[in-house]
């Protein structure tokens, strides 16, 4: 399969509400999924934000990691934050891709929420890496979710993690971590 | 298989120069790992911590979810929390289990490193559930993971989640999502 890519959008968000908002980027969310991401064997996790405040909190908490005396701790936080990469949209990411490996990314947007007539089973997306040998991109909301028309721009939805569930709301953080282990087939 | 609780412990712990520890709770592990194990359809979770003011906070933050006009909210923080429950100790844990389902859980450990001998496949432990049909306890590590007497003392061990792996360091709510997801079988 071609390389995976991990995506955490900030911009454009529904907020409680349904406004469309810039979530506030968090710590927790840069570290976390770098983590997974890392352990998984993602290429690259780009945090998405148009906010450019935020994109230069993002690049300081990872050079804070990766660079100097703290990128030898024995906890190697600094080699998972190395795969981190601020953009500034979608589109920087896909570009980003675009340049590494030659070709355009399958895009696959993530939900909590079903979509009729939409989503696509793992299976499915499982052949369609196996047919097209293109890099995957997952990508994962924040807030209150992303806007319909992003998800419909994406070329693949998946289905919510629990959709029998009476209850589906997972951390984003435990969401990515689910995601990317079922993308890669480790799960047991 | 009988029902599936999850607990988080905070003591007895290593730190990073491998001295005992009772590590701090935070607030995003209570809320992550309640929303996974909630989704997941965990019967409890409990958040295991001898510290009295730690027990307090623990409760409080339930309480906050779960209590009042809050307990209304659409995102159902509360019922996610409401499965909490703070436990001073591994064997307060497993009475509590007892007191509720009339019989001795199955402990099972969790960890990121390889204990040579002692770990089980996700597949023996699916057998031993289905013939047992015992409840499941799953425990997890904070800090720098349990002390190895504690993961002696379990039933079972399961094996790092990526072994293979050269880098293995999910965060707890990562490890989390993944084992409970895992557990019940409900991964693609």
């Amino acid at each position: 399969m071609g390389n995976l890519y991990v995506g955490l959008l900030h911009f454009p968000m529904r907020d409680r509400r349904g406004d469309i908002v810039a979530t506030a980027m968090t710590s927790i969310d840069v570290h976390d999924i770098a983590r997974s991401a890392r352990t998984y064997g993602v290429a690259r996790y780009f945090v998405v934000t148009p906010l450019p405040s935020q994109k230069r909190i993002g690049w300081r908490i990872r050079g804070f990691w990766t660079e100097g005396e703290r990128a030898m701790e024995a906890s190697r936080r600094g080699d998972a934050l190395e795969i981190v990469t601020m953009a500034e949209d979608l589109e920087e990411s896909i570009a980003w891709i675009r340049d590494a490996e030659g070709m355009e990314p399958l895009v696959v947007a993530t939900s909590a929420r079903i979509h009729e007539g939409r989503s696509v089973s793992y299976q499915h997306l499982r052949r369609e890496i196996a047919k097209g040998e293109k890099p995957i991109l997952i990508i994962f909301g924040t807030g209150w979710g992303m806007v319909d028309e992003l998800i419909e721009a994406c070329d693949m939805l998946l289905p919510p993690i629990m959709p029998a569930s009476d209850f589906n709301h997972l951390s984003v953080r435990a969401a990515a971590a689910d995601r990317i282990g079922g993308e890669n087939g480790q799960h047991h």
